[in-house]
C-alpha cells in the first residue's frame, strides 16, 4: 500500500509518499511545492504539481492534513481555496482520499494529540526506520502514516461490516465520518 | 470582449457568458452545474465542467462572484474549497480572473449594493437587452456584466496610468486591490 500524504498551505504545500510492506513503513519520496505569483497562479501550479506526483508515483490513496481552522472566516476561506485546488485534481484521479485533523495525525505518529513539532518529527523519522525526514515534508509524511495506520485498522474491521458501504471510502471528512470509512 | 461569469457554490455552480459588442451587452450562453456525490467528486466535476466551458466558449476573461462569507469559519472553508477548485482550472487556462463582492455586483446591475434578488434579475435581463435569463444563472451573468463595466471603466483610465502595472490584472481580490487593477 502506497499513500501520498499532502499538507496543503496557502504558500507551501508539503508532500510525502509512504509505503507499507509487510507491516513496515518506508519513505519513498517527499518534497514541497512553493510556487510564487498571485493566488490563482499558485493554486494552478500546485494542482498541476500534485497531478504530476500522482502520475509519476502512482499512489493507491491520498491523505490530506486538515489544517487547523481557527475562528477567522478569512483564513478559513484561504485554506479552503488551497484544499479545493487539491481536491479538484485528486477527484479527477479517481483515487480514494481522506483527510485527518492535526490532532489525529499527532496521535498516530507521536502518541499524543498535543505533541510538539519536534516530537512529531522524531515520531515520523522513527516510524520510517530512522531515515532522514526533510522538515517541510514532515507533516505530509505524518498524515500518510496516519492513513496507513487507520487503513490497517479498518481492514482488520472490515470483514465484520456490511461491504455495501465500501464506496464511502471516497468521502473525506474525519472524525465526523470516521464510522463511514471503517 | 467576452466574459465568463461564475457563481460558485458548494452544491450549485452557475455560469453565464456575456459579450460586449459596440457598447451593447449580450448573453451568449448560461447554465448551471450541480454534480452529485461526495465533496471531492463534486469539486473535480465542476472543475472539469468549467475547463470544458473555457475550451468551448473561449472567453477572454473570467469573473467570479465572491459569495458572502459570514462569521462561520466552517462555511468559509467550504466556500473556499469551491473557489479553489475553480481557481486551479482558471489559473491553468492563463486567462485573467477577477472576483467581485456581491455588493459590487449588485451596484453594477441594479444600482444598489443592497438590491433584492428580483431587482438583480430585472437589472440583468434589462442590461442583456430583455433576453430570457435563467434563474440559476442570474448571479453568474451579473458578475460577468459587472466585470465588463469595470473593464470598460479601467480601459478609459488606463492610458493615464503606468502600463508597467498591467500584469496585476491577473490578481484577484476586490475591493482591497481595486486600485491595482485599474
Amino acid at each position: 500500500m502506497r499513500v501520498l500524504g499532502i499538507d496543503p498551505g496557502t504558500r507551501v504545500t508539503g508532500w510525502g509518499l509512504v509505503e507499507e510492506r509487510g507491516g513496515r513503513l518506508a519513505q519513498v519520496a517527499s518534497g514541497v511545492s512553493a510556487p510564487r505569483g498571485d493566488l490563482v497562479t499558485r493554486l494552478a501550479e500546485v494542482a498541476a504539481y500534485v497531478e504530476e506526483l500522482i502520475q509519476r508515483w502512482r499512489p493507491e490513496a491520498i491523505a490530506i492534513e486538515r489544517a487547523f481552522v481557527g475562528r477567522s472566516a478569512a483564513s478559513a476561506l484561504r485554506l479552503g481555496e488551497a484544499r479545493g485546488a487539491l481536491f479538484a485534481v485528486v477527484g479527477r484521479s479517481g483515487l480514494s482520499v481522506a483527510d485527518y485533523a492535526p490532532a489525529t495525525v499527532k496521535v498516530a505518529v507521536a502518541g499524543s494529540g498535543t505533541a510538539e513539532k519536534d516530537m512529531v518529527a522524531r515520531g515520523v523519522a522513527q516510524l520510517l526506520g530512522g531515515t532522514h525526514v526533510a522538515g517541510d515534508a514532515t507533516d505530509a509524511l505524518a498524515v500518510a502514516i496516519c492513513h496507513l495506520r487507520h487503513a490497517a485498522f479498518a481492514s482488520r474491521l472490515r470483514p465484520a461490516i456490511d461491504s455495501g458501504r465500501a464506496r464511502s471510502t471516497r468521502v473525506t471528512g474525519e472524525p465526523q465520518r470516521k464510522t463511514d470509512r471503517v
